[in-house]
């Protein structure tokens, strides 16, 4: 049974084995940036441990995995575009480190690369592996115009956010836990028992980050906190106080979301005084850990042995208590 | 036999079939828009002829040939953002309609609806129409970079340049005919002589263009003339005529390319009598003619009867008389 460590190092090791043209440099060498850049590789390792519940053979499942971390960091490289975001992982993004032509066109080369590597799936799956990755990447797309549009609306409901956070962060991996049951020869109910088990892991991973953003320990944690909270970010923890507040808390919630100059630190300071005033912190991790309670039951009607879903356990638990 | 009116009006009607979501509209609203834009679908109905000669049943070729325009105007989509083109068939640009992020992210799931269509072809051609399609859309982006890289390369040569654009042309054009061959059921040999048939003719069509740019009659030609020397393009004409100048002429060549300030047809008037001077129109005619040549004998080996091969000779021969 291979560990989660295993399968990040097998993905790593596939990686930085990708054999790119020299030319046209400005096309392939943001691509080897990109790939080279360090990263977790969670979604590539998660297809390689659904793969192994049904097989020891993992071998047919590494270039979807591959594909599925290719269209990961596309989507990345397009969105630091969209969201002018000029870091990634520590470094300049493609399109500071070059320009947005650049990173538009290498992104672009990156998804038709993650389609080469999913057209390297066993022929007796492919067509399969396709319609799924096909879904999905159309979906990840339309959680990010969701996520675009909620910038200028002040209506954003609490099933619109989740719907979008859906879309835009969850089910690419489970997409990546079904592609990688399908190669592993499983039957479609187990498939897309993983396919629910990794949704509902996605959307909890999501809220825990919203919460993080506001209640984690900064020395933990690693980055500054109340990011969210100075952008006016439409998370789970605005959306539902915009809806619970009344009277004053509301009038004052809204009074600083409009505000154009304020100090930062008190900025964060009033949030938090209206979040614990309305309990958002419990309402969340009740939210959360409903998610994971109802991932893990999918997890458990998976028709193998408890013990070769340790991993796959381990790594949800893992995940749910993080603090960065 | 299908004729190529015919197959333009099947590919324009399955088009117009296309049902997008209605959600997020900033999404789907410019694919809509972009499809529904009047053009001549050459690439997708060269598909449909490629595949009718090995058989009558052209059904398995449609969903190919849909993911080849789907590509052909995603590759538009966002080169006219990368090129910063305000206009497209006449309308204004996506990223001039909407912005430049609607258009990068359209332009992405317009990518993936293309892998979509490209997924519905028959499984028994299933991995090898994606082997042609997933080497041809990579070609297409090299192409696009070695264009963007000429911008500010003053060393451009021949080879270069026609290796260019047979990348961003030609390779799309050669593949929509042995993508829709290999649907016909043809073999390995036959497909790849109209790949050759169609690459050849698509170097030629896009020397025609530098040519039309230039000696065009600018009644039939329907735009204004001259504009790939006012922008200093380098077209075959231009790189050709920078290789045969000498002494006064490269001089006066070489000061034109870099005046900031001029008269527009004073500049068009110089780099025609330098052409002129040059013999480039006779120089480029005889290229295109023997690029024809080598397209008609790729064609001529195609093992079918020469009556079945008609609309296709047709459909290269108006190719080449065009004088818009």
């Amino acid at each position: 049974m291979y560990t989660l460590k295993i399968c990040q190092e097998i993905i790593e090791k596939h990686l930085r084995g990708i054999k790119l043209p020299e030319n046209p440099a400005l096309l392939y060498d943001p691509i080897r940036y990109v790939i080279g850049s360090e990263a977790k590789r969670i979604r590539p390792s998660l297809a390689l441990l659904a793969c192994n519940l049904f097989t020891d053979l993992i071998d047919g499942s590494i270039n979807p995995a591959l594909a599925i971390e290719l269209f990961h960091n596309f989507t990345l490289l397009h969105d630091d575009i969209m969201d002018n975001s000029d870091l990634r992982r520590g470094h300049p993004s493609v399109h500071k480190k070059w320009n947005i032509n650049i990173a538009i066109l290498s992104g672009d080369a990156m998804l038709i690369k993650a389609y080469e590597y999913i057209s390297k799936c066993p022929g007796s799956v492919l067509s399969e592996v396709l319609a799924v990755f096909n879904k999905t990447a159309l979906e990840v797309c339309e959680g990010q115009q969701f996520d675009m549009d909620f910038e200028s609306n002040t209506e954003v409901t609490v099933k619109d956010y989740l719907k979008m956070i859906e879309l835009k962060t969850s089910v690419l991996i489970a997409a990546s836990l079904k592609i990688g049951a399908i190669c592993g020869g499983a039957g479609e109910r187990d498939s897309d028992l993983l396919y629910q088990f990794g949704r509902n892991l996605g959307i909890a991973f999501q809220l825990q980050d919203d919460l993080l953003d506001v209640y984690a320990d900064p020395v933990v944690f690693g980055k500054s906190m109340g990011g969210d909270i100075i952008a006016n970010k439409k998370t789970y923890l605005l959306i539902s106080s915009l809806i619970l507040a009344k009277g004053e808390i509301l009038k004052s919630l809204n009074d600083w979301i409009r505000r154009k100059e304020f100090n930062r630190d008190e900025k964060i300071k009033v949030f938090i005084d209206i979040y614990n005033n309305l309990n958002i912190k419990e309402l969340t991790e009740s939210r959360i850990k409903a998610l994971f309670g109802e991932a893990q039951l999918s997890l458990d009607k998976v028709s193998v042995s408890k013990e070769k879903k340790r991993e796959l356990r381990e790594f949800a638990s893992q995940l749910m208590i993080r603090e960065k």
